[in-house]
């Protein structure tokens, strides 16, 4: 083997077992009590084993705005201060920001992302540099503009292209059903089918949106989209704060996958989606973090202590929504929604794998790992990242980065966003 | 001067100012941009400086029980699985769990903490070692019985008088109106008030107890408890979800401070307290983490973010409670809650001072450092922990506990409880 894990607590098919764990060529190929030789071994005795998590929405390079516009209403901190300072982003300004929320996901366990910005280019070259694996797409809105939505397929199908490769799939990613026009996404989704592409977009995150969309078009966003074919198992929204019991059900009949982002929901006062229910119909419902600038961390524990605890409180119920389907949600279903075989402890899954440290304060005493996980963790627990079978955290360092620099590097940064 | 702490980024009076901070016999003795000589000098170039974090209502050796009991609707939890174990607690259990709790509060940046549990004596014992500040109360309820309401306050007494000193205060902790007669109640008060001292109670956590309370008394929890004179500045309610705008008023009026504990409130999915209200009403609000069982951390950072978050999407502003409100919350609250001069960076207050390391990824960039520690903070940033004047927690390790020990001694006693 290239890398055994050995004696580690780790979660095979939903319970937590001890183990070893052999890892060859990118894959796991092998789970169980077997004792492995291999290049490379990792005690994992005092550790906790799980399969790599995936952020399933962001827009990683906002990192640069963390902080910067906080506690505003949503139509001023977009119009106001978001836009501006997105206005003056150079192309190398998305790449250290890029590295930055890298670091930042790297160190809290994150071994996949899907990331939906600008200035793409430089968000692989940082994927790339860092050994995480991305799901990448240019957000593309062509806002009536027929011009501007040739130039836009343009640009994205170039990167698409050019990118696609080991460690990054890359998408489309049209922004939203009130910045893209129904032709627009209709065309979008006809050449992602062609190519056999998935495609990431937002849906139904603000009231407004959904108003909007109604007003202009005579139906809601879910609906509008299933009418022009937008819909499919290779189709990933998200948000789905603001669906009815009609449109859930139509992104389950067509087997979308939902990014649920509870914190940025929260913070921009979206709402609170209806997670318990998504996942009780069925749906493959994904966690993801959205950007730094309505977050304001890239830490995918955080997103999963939310998720369960919302839920409990808008049922009413103390046992809705699990631990266990939690840790599902931000690890086997990120990686399923974008049609890649990962996120799980089993024998031909990608090699994905994230190695926690057990012997913590606010994980004594674990009666359960799965909890401890879930409801205990403040991220810092990590200790080890294994992407597609190579080590990218060693004992908590990134080998990959140079942190020093690329923090010192992002806050030279800032003076030019303070304007 | 005792301790320097040099060149930091101080939060003093809602804002952060870079100042020298000199520490004199228990108390702030200096802030400002005099050149100081200590005994003891930490550089805080690279720190932001802010006040010691209060964390308000805590059972804290239910550390026992964090992960016991999971996902379970709430009179399952209490009755099938907390109360049992419960009653296996012996005292030096207690003592064990508090050192875990204390450990994990004061990596966390909590310098003081008010606590409602049983055998109280080891709680006072872990807070003397652990050199932390504890305002400490038995938890005491009559339940109707006349022999049992004379016991409580016979415990609830002795505890007070023997350990009541240099950083415990000692109070009284009735449990709740639905545990305890209104005579039980007016009775404490009246001792509590010839004594001068404070009072901890529980009230209003979820609708069940609302009910009851009206059922049983005629009347809802607040105004029970303002008819038999209960309320004043010396009484500080935990939860206070369950709240009509006229109880609100009446607490506003009384002088009463409230602990909001959002994450437990969530997780036992009591529902969310209207803390912007509270606030905008003058309510002094302080925060606090509840039991282990119900949160699981006693990580204060947690609660902070939640607070802010969980006030946007009920009021639908992401502008609702902005984070230097929250911060106040978090710290001078507290203190001023259970009537200590703490909580501030200034002259004459109580030296329990918290130094954050700036230097992180998710931290980066700093636009304003309030706004880092409010929603970007995972708990992990602490390095310097002062109480009283003394170093507790230097560059991250706790030095008055040993917290192998404590970790292994408290994973050793699980298996009592797994029944």
């Amino acid at each position: 083997m290239d890398i055994v894990i050995r004696d580690g607590l780790c979660f095979v098919d939903g319970r937590f077992v001890r183990a070893n764990v052999g890892v060859k060529g990118g894959r796991i190929a092998y789970v169980g009590k077997d004792d492995l030789k291999g290049e490379i071994v990792i005690d994992a005795s005092e550790k906790i084993v799980i399969p790599g998590i995936f952020n399933a929405h962001t827009h990683l390079a906002m990192t640069l705005f963390r902080g910067y516009a906080e506690d505003l209403p949503l139509k001023e901190w977009l119009e106001e201060k978001i836009w501006k300072v997105e206005g003056l982003l150079e192309p190398r300004d998305v790449y250290w920001g890029s590295l930055l929320g890298i670091l930042e996901m790297l160190k809290t366990g994150t071994t996949a992302f899907s990331d939906l910005y600008i200035h793409m280019d430089e968000v692989a070259k940082a994927v790339n540099e860092s050994g995480i694996r991305g799901v990448l797409s240019y957000g593309m809105a062509d806002r009536g503009d027929e011009l501007k939505a040739k130039r836009e397929i343009e640009i994205g199908l170039r990167f698409i292209k050019r990118w696609n490769g080991k460690k990054i799939k890359t998408i489309f990613g049209p922004h939203a059903p009130y910045t893209c026009t129904p032709d627009f996404l209709k065309r979008v989704k006809e050449i992602a089918n062609e190519m056999g592409k998935h495609v990431h977009i937002h849906i139904s995150e603000t009231r407004w949106e959904v108003e909007y969309v109604k007003s202009k078009y005579g139906k809601t966003p879910v609906r509008l989209l299933d009418d022009i074919g937008f819909l499919d198992d290779k189709t990933v929204v998200a948000h789905a704060i603001w669906i009815d019991d009609e449109e859930m059900r139509i992104l389950k009949d067509r087997g979308v996958s939902v990014v649920h982002c509870p914190i940025s929901n929260l913070k921009l006062a979206s709402g609170i989606a209806r997670v318990k229910d998504m996942h009780d119909l069925g749906i493959n419902v994904c966690l993801g973090t959205d950007g730094a600038s309505s977050n304001n961390t890239y830490n995918m524990f955080e997103e999963m202590k939310m998720t369960s605890l919302l839920q409990k409180v808008i049922t009413s119920r103390a046992d809705a929504l699990k631990a266990g389907d939690v840790l599902k949600m931000a690890t086997e279903n990120g990686y399923r929604a974008y049609g890649l075989r990962g996120g799980r402890i089993e024998e031909g899954y990608l090699a994905d794998i994230v190695l926690i440290d057990r012997k913590r304060e606010n994980y004594t005493p674990i009666y359960n790992p799965l909890h401890s996980i879930v409801y205990a963790s403040y991220g810092c627990e990590v200790t080890h990242v294994i992407v597609d079978g190579e080590i990218v955290v060693d004992d908590g360092i990134v080998i990959t980065l140079d942190e020093d620099r690329i923090i010192d590097r992002v806050e030279g940064l800032k003076k030019k966003f303070l304007i």
